[in-house]
């Protein structure tokens, strides 16, 4: 009997019952037959280079559900393509969302889903004039394993007129699929920076002022596959066990952040790929992140030290050991191939004082969380260890 | 800022929210106000004596729901409880049941609020004549750390002509309160007893043949804490950190039970209590424990190496370390306090074939999901190195 290899496994999380494992998309057909149009909502290349969107298209012809397809989701995304989307669903009577791909399909589907029923334009979400009261149902198909929007309430989009990127708290995909296979076709680069948005994930939830026991649980887990398995995978792109294990990880760090939320390096980084609409949302995480790292182990040592002991046994969980966190998460970054800064993508000194500006007057609610008082001296800090 | 104590959160899991931490039941009052009428499901003592019905019934006194109480219910439940439950609650108009207690008042209470809905009879559902399709909302009050069945969807009550004790799968309670607090008055032998029954849901679960990864995360961080803290409990009764602690790995136990199973350690215990009701159930489990880890360590040595080495570190992933887990399992025991045999309860020898009859006869379900092939033989085995 070998019950070792098993991966598979559903898990009903908030409103989101999430599908884990090869063919997960198989045990959906059950839940979604009632419907009869779908939208399929995607990017340009991932949705069918994975392989998703042709299973998807063969599950709704075995049922017999009638779908459109719109695939004109860009990465870092418009609150209008959000806003677009919503009026399709609405004209065209569409009573189930499938979105396919990484965390801006799925995201602008989050909101398109609210705004198709509640009404509306994104940014009466974001300052709060409307709840989402109403959304059609979502069905997720995760192409990666990173954002975890696949198991969380979050959508990140960026407004058109001010360029500001938000992070709204806007609902739960009904069903979510993690399909490890869909992640095979990740390049490298890919597989790195979507790997460490997960950790930074993790990271974030354990040690904000926010953090509880279960959070502690899904962090700590998810951050040692990460720490065993990641560089091993970025060797082997298209080892399916390692991609299940990462994607897996990726899914805690997701529950993670639903329970508790992210923290300072979040926020800075969306002001920066705000500025720098090209930076990647990871990659600017993890320019950042060491430094970050530093300033809360200081903060908060306990909670820092039982995410990263899985980098480095040696760090303990006291203030002094700040420095030598700072140096296992560089160590571990350098280790798995990721070597860039932040002037690779044109920023200089002399953009400090409108990041600052950007943060204390747009984000300070993506930073309330931080375990310590954020000055301008510290971001500046931070940041200029990123150049 | 000190954030490292904050041990309260609230998890959605399955259908139940769970509020977690001291004086959660100030949470849940926004939830139940638009009911009218509860009825309150608990034993003799421990509602009273734990606080939680004092709590409770401010509560409903705040938000002006009146209640009346039912304080029968019994150790080791009969059906009939569950039934006269059932018909005092439809009769009277009640909308909201709550239950106060450990796993007895819990599981009464869930198949009470399915048969006032959904009809029939205890054995209807054993049988699977009738379906759970509706059922009355249930907030239970956990005053354990033991049973998990604040959060799972079991219920066990002995059918009181046959008297056979079942494991249903019935309902989850919609809410559920697990307050520390209400554990500080369990005495040494209920609170050795209650942690090990979580110990030993982690444990089957993480080894069952359908065990899983998030089963795994549950089942590890569960047993580690339960290793690292319950000696510390047992010499420190009144220590509300631990009792926080141990009330959360029960916590997590329950989740890894819920999304997989317990196995053949659960089936002989069901059978011995059926035998005999003065037995604790978690003493059973205790008595025939360290044997059953002997047979599944050799069948699955990764899984349990998983789970063990929490224990003992140099428990290896390898068959030949059976005997070796078996020792940790005991030794850990031991060291917590716990040296009952089952000749203590009146069990000998020439109880083994009426046991095996009984096992093999009734209750195949209950070890379906057992790593290794049950046999007579090992079934005898296990059993006599309890005696």
């Amino acid at each position: 009997m070998n019950n070792l290899q098993k991966k598979d496994f559903t898990l009903r999380y908030a409103s989101t019952s999430l599908y884990f494992g090869v063919n997960a998309i198989d045990k959906v057909k059950d839940s979604i037959k009632h419907y009869s149009r779908a939208l399929i909502a995607m990017g340009k290349t991932s949705g069918r280079v994975s392989g998703a969107f042709s299973d998807v298209e063969k599950v709704l012809k075995d049922i017999g559900i009638s779908y459109i397809v719109y695939d004109k989701v860009t990465p870092n995304p418009w609150a209008s393509q959000a806003e677009e989307l919503a009026q399709i669903v609405w004209s065209e009577g569409v009573d189930l969302i499938i979105a396919i791909g990484g965390g801006s399909p799925i995201d602008v589907a989050k909101v398109a889903s609210v705004i198709a029923l509640s009404g509306g334009r994104v940014k009466d979400y974001v300052t709060g004039t409307r709840k989402p009261i109403r959304a059609l149902p979502l069905l997720a198909i995760n192409l990666t394993h990173g954002t975890g929007t696949e198991v969380d309430r979050y959508a990140v989009v960026t407004l058109d007129d001010s360029r500001e990127k938000h992070g709204l708290s806007i609902k739960y995909p009904e069903i979510s699929i993690d399909d490890p296979r869909y992640t095979i076709t990740l390049d490298k680069k890919q597989t790195i920076y979507t790997s460490l948005d997960a950790f930074y994930h993790s990271y974030e939830a354990i040690t904000s002022t926010v953090s509880n026991p279960f959070i502690e649980t899904m962090a700590k887990e998810s951050i040692s596959i990460i720490a065993s398995d990641l560089q091993k995978l970025v060797n082997d792109l298209r080892n399916l066990d390692l991609r299940t294990n990462m994607m897996y990880a990726a899914m805690l760090a997701g529950i993670a952040i639903d329970m508790g939320s992210t923290h300072i390096n979040h926020a800075i980084e969306h002001v920066l790929s705000g500025l720098e609409p090209k930076l990647p949302h990871a990659c600017g995480l993890a320019l950042t992140g060491p430094r970050m790292v530093y300033y809360v182990h200081k903060a908060v040592p306990e909670l820092s030290a039982k995410a990263l002991r899985f980098l480095d046994p040696e760090i303990k969980p006291l203030s002094t050991y700040a420095e030598k966190a700072q140096e296992a998460v560089r160590e571990f970054q350098r280790s798995i191939g990721f070597e860039e800064r932040l002037s690779d993508y044109g920023f200089t000194d002399k953009d400090l004082d409108k990041i600052i500006e950007y943060l204390f007057k747009r984000l300070k609610y993506m930073y309330s969380n931080t375990p310590f008082e954020v000055t301008m001296d510290i971001v500046k800090d931070i940041v200029k260890y990123a150049l």
